[in-house]
């Protein structure tokens, strides 16, 4: 594979997958947990909609850097190490319900998560972007690459979404 | 569900799962990434085979605080919100070719992992163990348990492991 498609592939790992592990910053040292997230078209931004009762929303209210990772699913009696994956790193911030993007980013959540909705009514929930910092692409066992947000959000452009 | 249930439905998918999401501290924040793991009888350690090229065993290896998190695979169309995972966060040793335990380690890893066999004649690779410190168990929406080491010991030898 070229680097061009294994950034398109990377693009379409991104938007077919929904379900990421975060990495997140604690008083006890870094927390791997897990989130639905939604990418934004051209990738300039992660959606994530998290309960402050969960450790990992406070922890990104205390510090906003995140590592979000994204992998191929696991098969059986493949060598795991072999799984295509993206890490992202980056920083959450709160998309407040008076900004001009909230409705168009809930939007576009619940569109990918419909079952999602009846949570936008519940008071503990925010609805967050993580915006990409670095982006590291492992195409396979001994195949990466490292990005940074501009050539992501150009693999993503170059892209067109599926209509859904 | 009873908690009972819920813990040995827990330690089914640690054991039956491969790869996961591995939390480790940079310099610059939290990072998220993935590797595959092989959990001992008991859950008293994870064994994780890492090559020092990577971004997260050169952090493990300057602060050995770690989290992993494990999850069951994403289902179309299912609310992945309500998918049950496990996150433990512990802290990482390198376990070295000459300790005592070092063979019966690697015999367990590669029994699971056969894959990765190869790997153990490269000279970047290390072989480490992550042991558990706090472990959260997500069984679906709003459904959580926080358990210590000897919790997740105790449940982990109630259920005998499947004759590999």
């Amino acid at each position: 594979m070229t680097l061009r498609q294994e950034l398109q592939w990377m693009i379409g790992l991104i938007r077919r997958q929904r379900w990421a592990a975060l990495a997140t910053q604690s008083a006890d040292g870094p927390e791997a947990s897990w989130a639905a997230y939604t990418p934004e078209p051209d990738c300039s931004g992660f959606l994530l909609h998290l309960s402050t009762l969960a450790a990992h929303t406070r922890n990104l209210l205390a510090d906003p850097r995140a590592g979000l990772a994204i992998s191929e699913p696991e098969r059986e009696r493949e060598d795991p190490q072999k799984l295509a994956r993206v890490m992202i790193q980056g920083k959450v911030a709160v998309i407040s319900k008076s900004s001009a993007d909230y409705q168009e980013a809930v939007r576009r959540y619940q569109a990918r998560l419909p079952d999602s909705t009846p949570r936008f009514e519940f008071g503990d929930f925010l609805l967050l972007r993580l915006t990409p910092i670095r982006i590291r692409l492992v195409g396979g066992f001994a195949r990466a690459h490292t990005l940074d947000s501009a050539a992501l959000r150009a693999a993503a452009q170059s892209q067109p979404e599926d209509p859904a």
